[in-house]
């Protein structure tokens, strides 16, 4: 067993931060289970990792279904022959516009794919992580965690959700040494790739997806004496 | 139509808040819609309600069926023929334990119940509100709204979402002279026919179900150029 | 002593929120005891008080000089021969600009003004309301409460420092019968008679004193059971 | 001028924190002005900096006295010839006790080291940073920054208003590329050194002040397009 890489899951991959996380913690040594609705979300992720010579798999899913969820998760363990140390929950179910056209069907997908969604993957996990006494749980969050803005409904309850649920296993499994812990996201993410095809606009003003993902390792290594709960991230130039 | 009395619904009725609601807002003058999911939570609150010369009508409906919340406030409509002009939410799920026993099926009865059954509700009275120019929308929270606790996650999630369903009505509707607005209900409810039965208790370590709807009904009679947006209530004995 | 009304001391009177709090809790049957920097603030709210058969009296201090603070409320105390049973403290000190153009002896006169006036002021009603039981300590808040805005370093600071001080009163004293709040205004203020010199702007778009007036009216009557930490007001037009 | 060493200040050092600030920031390749107030806190540290090769000056001053500690930052860039890039702010004064205890020139004593101090030094660097066009600001926080608890009233002050100026100053000069965080540290913290004399007490109960500082670090590195301005720290079996 000595010789198998420890083994981080990432939910919601896409070519902006759901990537960069992919890639910085297979940079960090961890063979990296990648889940997102779309073949087409997953393959240039992996196809990049395994060119860097990195170990890389993935696995459609709806982070909306529980059990679709859930079997991801097991595949990955299966084929990686180890249980999860890390899961980095970054999918989210999005709605702008007005309460009036909120359907309840759509308020009810936006908080399968954002809440229910990292509650299932997280159980998927968990158990491992509390024999071994480690593990690291990160979800990603938004503007939107903190406050219900107009137009926002949809997106700021799924995202207030994600807050609690964070909170709640923190407080339920941090004494066990399992680190989660919640990123508040306050801005848009442009990853590398966007950059180029968007030279005009300021650089400044939106968040690195790169930098964005160090930030989430760091999370990870920190020691258990000494714990972030929750932070936040945004450009030099955002107004907050 | 000047003689037809304006409407208030409470959605979640039962010997506690919900029925002190509907006590102080028919004294107010309102005819009062009951809204619960069982017919032995509504009974009592009515019949109380018309032996005091108001006016009430009950309506059995599942919070957590947007449909039948829907049809419940509609019933009710038609019966008063008259629009809703306050509506107070005090129906939510409840789960306690490990987030690893919280099936995801739980957690969604719980958002339905929750948040999912507040937004219909709330879809199905604001149209009339805005063409008004009027209306009042009280939510009730809890400790959980602003804290994850361990144990507490299906409830926090819910709590949570809840509250930021309030903030973006408010933000949204506020201007249209809507008043939406978030009571958080920190510590134990005793209406007074349960401090008859436990008389032996201090009766201070408990919210006083009276109070807290005096509470809700001063909310509803401020005037617009001075709102409330959230407001927490606790008993003087409570740590906090 | 059956015969002597209850005293209440307002902080920090001027013609706009201070009058309204007078106003309102001489109505509600106190003997009110006014302090502010100038005569000029204090008599017209005095003279509408005696006029309108309320009993009154004004003593001029310098909320930011503590021994100034206790003095006057001394004097009232001994004027009245009665222990306050309500304080309202309104006071606090204001500064717009770059944080480079905040001098420090600037900053500190902000919070002697806001905090340690309130610090101070408490200690002096404190004590004969622990022996009786039962007070009202209410603290006016601000947007800056809660939010440190660029140009609004002192007021912030300052109003920061002031929930604090609400919060661990709250703590300490709620035990013992005394409920402290702390009112978060968020917006401009005007007062009925602003209104009239300002009549070709939105009225809706400024709170209006005497509405504020009846929620602090309405924390103090309160009871024990279910008490108010704190709450905003804000315009039903006001972004937030 | 290519070869003058970035000048790192350390306000507010002892054997915890702030010589692990000191320590981490001199292996960062900074120069390091250490402040305290008694040149017995700063010896140690100055001598374990300049024995592992590392450039370091002491100065003693009251971060509660704005003019001593402007003087004292004066000092370091002159004997250092370079303008501060980096600003840790770790002074703070503390008073436990009832509020009734609280003598109002002693929250004036705390205010003046945790919060004034702050502001003095700011103003102190912040011109060259503007000039620059870059710079980092850390303030050291703690579990009362966010909540006023019973019997902490002098602390929760003095620390809430800290965290307004931080937000303040993030706000203000964050688009003008200088960093401002601030960092709960909530738990009590051990350093290295004190590990050694309490071998019997739960190593993992307390912060390590080598991790701590190593948290600053990270944040003085993030790219301007992905900052954090605030984060919380405690150990794993912390309630909160």
């Amino acid at each position: 067993m000595a010789s198998k890489k420890a083994v981080a899951i990432v939910i919601g991959v896409g070519p902006g931060l759901g990537a960069s996380l992919a890639k910085r913690f297979a940079a960090g040594g961890y063979s990296v289970g990648l889940i997102a609705r779309k073949e087409s979300s997953l393959q240039p992720v992996q196809s990049e990792l395994e060119q860097s010579g990195h170990t890389a798999m993935s696995v459609t899913a709806d982070a909306g279904d529980a059990a679709s969820v859930k079997n991801a998760i097991d595949t990955i363990r299966k084929k990686f022959d180890n249980d999860p140390e890390v899961l980095l929950y970054n999918a989210s179910g999005f709605f702008y516009g007005s309460i009036l056209d909120l359907k309840p069907e759509v308020l009810q997908a936006a908080l399968n794919t954002t809440v229910v969604g990292a509650l299932a993957a997280s159980q998927e996990v968990l158990p491992a992580m509390i024999k071994n006494g480690k593990g690291t749980i990160l979800f990603t969050g938004a503007t939107a965690s903190l406050r219900g803005s107009a137009q926002f409904a949809g997106f700021a309850i799924s995202k207030f959700g994600l807050r609690a649920l964070g909170q709640s296993m923190a407080r339920e499994f941090g004494p066990q040494g399992i680190h989660v812990a919640h990123i508040i996201v306050d801005g848009g993410i442009r990853s590398p790739n966007q950059t180029e095809s968007q030279p005009d606009k300021d650089i400044d003003s939106f968040l690195n997806s790169e930098a964005i993902a160090e930030t989430y390792w760091q999370l990870h290594i920190q020691p258990r004496s000494t714990w972030t709960q929750e932070l936040d991230l945004r450009p030099s130039t955002e107004e907050f």
